[in-house]
C-alpha cells in the first residue's frame, strides 16, 4: 500500500484565513493534537514574516515532544540581490531549528518578470542557491513551487525548470502549488503525471478550494502519482481555504487504498481532531461537514434505520466509527448506558447495582448536550453532573442571589460591579466587588464572599476563559457556551456553562469551578498530604 | 457549446438538511429568485409526503410567473400492489399541476428484495407503468435512479435495466443518484460513460457531498455526457448536503465552457441569490465559500495588492464580478498607503492631495489592530473609521450613557435590562428595556430609542455575533472581540468592538452596526431608488 506524507499547514496557511487568529499557546495545543493524529510534517509558521511564530517555534522545541510529526518551518526563496548566508530571511528560517523547511518559490515566469522583475535565470538561481544554503545545514527541504499549474499552462518548459532547479540543488520534495485555487481535478492530473515523469525527486500538492474542488483536485495529485499533500484540518485558510485533510485522510485510507496515517487507530481521531481545531481557532465545525461533522452520519428515521440494523452499507458511504464519527439515530441505550458506567467508575463512584439511576444520569446528559453542553472539553462540569445526579456530592456553598451592573459613560470609563448573598459555613454572606469586566466582578466577589471560611479559595486561579455562540444566526439572542480553565498550580479542570445570557452561563462555569476545587481537589490534596 | 440543463432541488431535498424548514411563503421567494437566475427546472417539494407541499404548488401554480423554470413535482414510483392510476401518491404528484414530474424508484438490486421485499421484475413493472401513466397526463418526466452508483457496482445490469424500463416507458430523462454521497469523480466518470452509451435518453446527475466531492463528481457526469445537472444553492440537504449548484454553475459556465443559464448576465446573480437563499433558509452562509462568499476574493495586502492591481489573474482564479461578487483588499497591520488609498477610493472618499490624512488613517488602523481590533472582517467599521477619521461622516446619534443590570435569582429566572440615554433627531430620549441577555437588551433599547424618529431601524437586524477572547492567558480579565453581522435583507455588513469589558465590546458593534445602517445603507438605498 503506497503512503503518502501528510504535511499539515493549519499553523501556517490556516491563519491566513479570514477571522483566524491564533496564540502561540493556540498553536502548540493544536501542534500536540496534529502530532496525536499522527500527520508527518507540521508546518508551524512563517518566522521570517512573523515574531509570534518565531516564539512558537522557541517554545515548540522547547515543550513538545513529538512522536510521528516533523516540524516544519516556511519561508521564501533568497532575495534577488543577496547571497543565501546574507539573506535576512533564510537565517531565521534556519533559526527555528526544524528538521524541515519549506520554501515558496516563483515558478509561473510572468510573475517572475511582473512582480519580482528580474530575468528568468536569476529566479532559477534564488531557487538554487536557496536549496543548497539548507541542504548544507542538514535540513529536509520541500519546494513550494507557487502558482505552478498556472505557470505550466503558460510556460511549461519554465516551470519544469525551476522544478529542476530545486532538484539539482538536492531538494527533498517538490509541491506543487495550485496558489489560486482555480484549477480542474483533469487538468491537475495530466501535469502532476508530466512532473512525475520528468523530476526524479518525490512529488507533492498544495491545492486551494476556489473552486470547491480542493479536495478532488488533491486525490487526482495522488492518484497521478503525487506523494505529500498539504492541508488544514477542516479547510481552512485564506479565501475559500485549502485542501480539507479531515476530508483527504479518509478519502485516502478508506477508498483509494492509500495510507497517510500509521495506523487505522489513528483514523479514529479524526472527528475529535477537527473539532478540537474549530473549537482552539474558534471558527464553528459545519454540522455537515463531511466525515467529521455532527450531521455526517445523521438518519432520519423511517426505513432508513432498519435497513441500517440490517446492513450499514445501505444507507451510509463508510462506517463512522472508522472516522471516530457516530451514527445519530442509533446510539443505542445499551452502548450508552455501558459508557457512563465506566465514566462514573473512572471518578471512583460505584454503582453496582444503581442501573436505573445511571439510566437517568445518562437521560440528564442528552438532554444538557441537546441544550448546548458539551462535556468532552469541560470534565470538572462532568464530574459534578456525575457526583450530584448520583447523590455523592457535598455542595461546599449555596447561592441565594448575584446581580451584574455595567455602567459606559464612555469609552475609558466602564466599570462592571458584582453583588452576590451566599451561604457559606452556616452563615449568610452578603458582599459586593468591582472588576474591569461582569465576568472579572463575579469571579472577584466569589472569591471575596469565600474568603473568610474557606481562604484555601486564594490558592487556584482561572487561567483561560472561552466563548462560543450557538446558533449563531440567532444573534444576540443565540445561546452562549462558556468554558473556563482553571488551576491550583498542579491540577488543572475545566469547567462549563450555556445559557442564553452570557452573564449566567460565566457565572455557571465559575460556579462550577470553585464548586470543584473545594469539593473534590482539596480533600484529594489533602488525602495526598496526610498519608 | 453545449447547454447542460440545471434541476434546483433546494426546495425538495435541500429542506431535508438538518435545521432547515422553510414556510410555503419561504418556498414561493426562493422560487422567484431561482427563476430570476435562470435555472430550467425547479424542484419544489414532494406533494404526496407532506401537506405543505400541496399548499406551495397550488399557491405557485396561481402566484408564480416563471420566465425560464418549469415547476417540478416530486414523487415515487407506485405502490407494489397498487395500479398507477389508483396510487395516492402519484394521483397527489399529479395534483400538483407542474409541467414536469420527478418519480424516483430503485436501481440497487439489494434495495428492491430488502427494503421493498419484492422481485426485481415487479420493480421494474412499477418503474415502466409509472412513466407510462405519467405522459399519459401530459407531464414531461423525470426519473430519479436511487442508489444508482452502489447499484451499478453490485449488479450492473440489473441497474442499467431500471433506466431501461423506464426509457420504454417513454421517460424524458433519467438521472443517476449518488445516493450515499461516497463516490468518486473516476468511477462517476465511467459509468456515467457506459449510461450514456447504453441509453437513448438524456441522463442527468444527482450527487451528494459525504465524500466532499459532490462538486468534482457533477462535473465529471457532464463530461461524460450528462446534461441535466441537480443540485441545491449553497449545497444545503440531508447528512452533508447536495451537491452545490453555487460552485457547479460557475465552473460549468466559466470553465469547461458549458452553458447553464440564459446569459452571462444571468450569472452575476448568482452570488446575490446565494445569500438570499442563506438568509430565507436562515443558515449562515459561510464566508469562505468558493465563488459566492464574503471571503471568497479577499485579499490580503503586500505584494498581492500591487500585482492585483496590474493584472489581477495574477491572484484570482476568476474576476469576481463575473458571478456578482466583489474583490476585497485586506487592510492589515503589513499594509501600506497605497493600500489605504485604493480602500478610501472603493468607499468613495476622494483623497487626492491628502497623503498626510492617509497616514494619519494608516497610524490609527496600526494603533487599532494592536488592540485587538481586526478590520478584515469588519468593513463596516472599517469604513466608519475611514470616514471618521477624514471627516467625511456624520453621526446620526450620540450616545451619552448607557447601563445593563443582570440579575440571576436561579437559574430559571435571569433577566437583562439596559438603559440608554442617547440624542438623536434634536431630542433626548432617555428609554429602558429587558432581554434575554445583557446584549440583547443592548439591541432591543437601542431600536427602541431610536424607532420614533429612524422608524427604518426595523428594517435591519442581526443576523450573527461572535465573540473571541484574546490573550485567553488573562482568564476573566482578558480582552474580548465581539464581531456583529447585519442585514436588511439586501446588504450584509460586519461590525467589531474590543474591550476588557465584554458588554462594552458588544455595545460599540452594536452602535457601529447601526450607524453604518443609518448612515450609509439608507442614503444609498434611496439614492438607487429615486433614480
Amino acid at each position: 500500500m503506497a503512503y503518502v506524507y501528510l504535511l499539515d499547514t493549519t499553523l501556517r496557511d490556516g491563519t491566513q484565513g479570514e477571522g483566524v487568529s491564533l496564540t502561540v499557546a493556540d498553536k502548540l495545543k493544536i501542534a500536540q493534537k496534529l502530532d496525536d493524529l499522527g500527520v508527518a510534517y507540521i508546518e508551524g509558521g512563517f518566522p521570517g514574516a512573523n515574531p509570534k511564530d518565531q516564539d512558537f517555534f522557541r517554545t515548540a522545541n522547547d515543550r513538545l515532544h513529538l512522536k510521528h510529526a516533523k516540524l516544519t518551518a516556511f519561508g521564501s526563496t533568497r532575495r534577488p540581490s543577496t547571497k543565501a548566508e546574507d539573506d535576512a530571511g533564510l537565517q531565521t528560517l534556519l533559526g527555528a531549528n526544524t528538521p524541515a523547511v519549506a520554501i515558496v518559490g516563483k515558478a509561473w515566469d510572468f510573475h517572475v518578470t511582473e512582480a519580482l522583475r528580474i530575468d528568468l535565470g536569476q529566479n532559477l538561481d534564488m531557487i538554487r542557491d536557496t536549496v543548497r544554503y539548507l541542504k548544507r545545514h542538514g535540513r529536509e527541504v520541500i519546494f513550494d513551487a507557487e502558482h505552478f499549474f498556472d505557470g505550466f499552462k503558460h510556460n511549461r518548459a519554465y516551470a519544469l525548470a525551476t522544478l529542476q532547479a530545486a532538484e539539482e540543488a538536492g531538494v527533498d520534495w517538490v509541491a506543487l502549488c495550485d496558489t489560486n485555487g482555480g484549477s480542474l481535478p483533469d487538468e491537475i492530473r495530466e501535469i502532476v503525471a508530466t512532473v512525475v515523469s520528468e523530476v526524479r525527486v518525490q512529488v507533492g500538492i498544495h491545492t486551494h478550494n476556489d473552486g470547491e474542488l480542493a479536495v478532488a483536485n488533491t486525490l487526482a495529485a495522488v492518484q497521478a502519482g503525487a506523494r505529500m499533500v498539504h492541508g488544514t484540518i477542516n479547510g481552512i485558510g485564506e479565501r475559500c481555504g485549502n485542501a480539507n485533510l479531515a476530508s483527504i485522510i479518509p478519502n485516502l485510507e478508506l477508498k483509494l487504498g492509500y495510507s497517510c496515517l500509521p495506523s487505522r487507530q489513528h483514523l479514529r481521531q479524526l472527528t475529535s481532531t477537527a473539532r478540537f481545531v474549530g473549537e482552539v481557532a474558534n471558527l464553528v465545525s459545519h454540522s455537515y461537514q463531511p466525515f467529521v461533522g455532527h450531521s455526517a452520519f445523521a438518519h432520519k428515521g423511517g426505513i432508513h434505520v432498519s435497513a441500517i440494523a440490517r446492513n450499514s452499507e445501505t444507507y451510509e458511504h463508510i462506517q463512522p466509527e472508522l472516522v471516530g464519527n457516530e451514527r445519530r439515530v442509533l446510539i443505542s441505550e445499551l452502548s450508552g448506558l455501558s459508557n457512563v458506567q465506566s465514566q462514573a467508575e473512572a471518578f471512583g463512584i460505584s454503582v453496582v447495582g444503581r442501573s436505573d439511576d445511571l439510566r437517568t444520569l445518562l437521560e440528564k446528559i442528552k438532554e444538557l448536550e441537546y441544550l448546548g453542553y458539551q462535556f468532552e472539553g469541560a470534565e470538572a462540569s462532568q464530574e459534578l453532573l456525575f457526583r450530584r445526579t448520583l447523590g455523592e456530592f457535598q455542595q461546599p456553598f449555596e447561592v441565594f442571589s448575584v446581580r451584574v451592573d455595567t455602567d459606559v459613560q464612555s469609552e475609558a470609563d466602564v466599570t462592571s460591579q458584582a453583588i452576590v448573598k451566599l451561604g457559606v459555613g452556616g452563615e449568610i454572606v452578603h458582599t459586593v466587588c468591582e472588576g474591569n469586566g461582569p465576568v472579572n466582578a463575579l469571579d472577584a466577589v466569589l472569591r471575596k464572599a469565600l474568603a473568610a471560611h474557606r481562604p484555601e479559595i486564594a490558592h487556584m486561579h482561572l487561567t483561560d476563559y472561552k466563548v462560543r455562540v450557538l446558533d449563531e444566526k440567532d444573534a444576540t439572542a443565540a445561546k452562549v457556551r462558556v468554558l473556563i480553565e482553571s488551576t491550583d498550580g498542579q491540577r488543572v479542570w475545566r469547567t462549563i456553562g450555556v445559557s442564553e445570557n452570557v452573564v449566567e452561563a460565566s457565572w455557571e462555569a465559575l460556579v462550577d469551578s470553585m464548586n470543584y476545587y473545594l469539593a473534590i481537589v482539596v480533600p484529594q490534596r489533602e488525602l495526598v498530604s496526610s498519608t
